[in-house]
């Protein structure tokens, strides 16, 4: 299966990024840094008379590679409890996605695509992850994805991750099978 | 007590800042839009050499406002089951404030501020919108700011929360007695 | 439509039975205090060669009642973060009556039931009884009953809940329009 | 350090009992299975002029037992998106114990003790058995007890646990390096 890896972390190498390459390595399924995409906030124009403004952007181009693959994995650092602010920025224009007749299909398109979240925080990240791990799922239940598991670490300071033994197996198995 | 209230919607006159003004009318406190300015994605410099490069747009001036007030109302519609991007965008950016060497008074500023939430959503909003109220508890627990209350409104199409009784006497209870 | 109230505090006149009243008046609906009638824990014998032995207290008296009506309350002091003892081992034991021949079609008539839940708890209810309400509504999810509301109250020393105008105007609420 | 593993399953042998050997061999560590010892449902009398009658069960004694060790597993099936009832049953027991004259010491003996939860459900109890986990989270915070790890397992039907790697793996990881 073809998978495709979102990272939203905001910076290089970082423990989320190193987590991330025991559950697919770098050289396997398709690696987007969303920190290196120019990708607006959403103007919420749903109910606007014209619809929603055209944006011009990297948006619809990760739109389509998104589309290209089965397998989703969501890899963010855990930034003040939720996702950063550069993965919601990219998951809230789906809702523009949505409205695009161009992109009639999207959601059925995402239907059964098969979900995995990575993330990794500093301050008690298994317990006050965990409403993270929540939402992801109720988006996945939105489009009738299946969130097929996750993987929570424990890092605050850069190589933090490569301490945490029971993070990197969980990682390690995370996707075994697929 | 002077409030400040943070408003995340992305449209105006929307559901969310309709339930707001039940809670702090438009005259009363001071009412911060926050798609009206502009604030940049955050990029993790926290463990940089030089630290966090300066970043010119309007946060910082929203964080002085915010330190003028001592009560803080978080008004955000629900974008997939949690905050919208823009107050996302803002939070995030507090990182950065809490490595500026002309804000080290931050955290502390902010320990014993009241809290509320208000947050709209059209998807089961009660149920899963639980999640994003968790997280502003955590975020409050961090900085010792007092989680007092929130009021969720289920609300989809213009003008929805007007028919939603039990949220608007929700919203007008809301900051009673401060 | 006919109610049924299940009460599952262990004390008389309590601050929970207090708030209940003003979402089901007393002489409203049927209201059932589960501490009155003798309930025993389950035994997980679902996979027991001969199934569940047979049981001899109040519960299939209580399950009787409990189709007899379309609207259920569940009402519970929060102990512990979650429903009294006696309200558990009450729900814990659906499970045998799903393996019970005379009741196959408990499950099905359970679908489209209206579920309302109060609890009332004194260590921060509105944030440590989410995840009551998150049990509650996974339970709604299985039987395809539907999560119509819910009030949580804050009160530690009996009477304290007279005084909570905003957990009292909510309960006043919570089943209007029904 | 001296592990006490207190067992809420309701069967023998069961998929949780299997993993939990896992974390904590059968031969290591004092392991205590609710279902074979008496314990009464809580009668709130928190606020009774008299305070709460004297119940005559085995709960002293395993409180006892509790007391000499230094580590805590909970183990538990998942019923009905939270603990087995005879595990809350125990648990809730807990209110009446620091009402009692002769464990005046009992909340700040359970200060800094660690805690281990170990829960296995059918029904996706990875996202649905989180409210459970954050409900031992907090009855950790009140004790100031440090709530040190968890692992959720996926199984039914007795036996199912044995093909879940994932779940055996983090179970055998569970404690290391206590």
């Amino acid at each position: 299966m073809n998978i495709a890896v979102f990272h939203g972390s905001t910076r290089d190498n970082g423990n989320t990024e190193y987590l991330t390459y025991q559950a697919v390595p770098k050289e396997k399924g398709t690696h987007i840094y969303l920190k290196e995409h120019d990708i607006k906030p959403i103007v919420d124009e749903r109910h606007a008379p014209d619809g929603f403004k055209e944006v011009v952007d990297d948006h619809t181009k990760l739109i389509d590679k998104m589309l290209e693959h089965d397998v989703y994995v969501f890899s963010t650092p855990i930034y003040w409890y939720s996702m950063s602010g550069v993965m919601k920025t990219f998951i809230d224009r789906w809702s523009q996605v949505m409205k695009d007749p161009n992109y009639a299909h999207f959601r059925g398109a995402l239907k059964d695509k098969k979900v995995y979240v990575i993330a990794v925080g500093g301050d008690k990240p298994h317990i006050k992850g965990l409403p993270l791990i929540q939402q992801f799922e109720y988006i996945c239940q939105f489009f009738g994805m299946s969130f097929e598991g996750y993987v929570i670490g424990k890092a605050s300071r850069p190589g933090d991750i490569k301490q945490n033994e029971k993070a990197l197996t969980e990682a390690g198995l995370l996707l075994k099978g697929l």
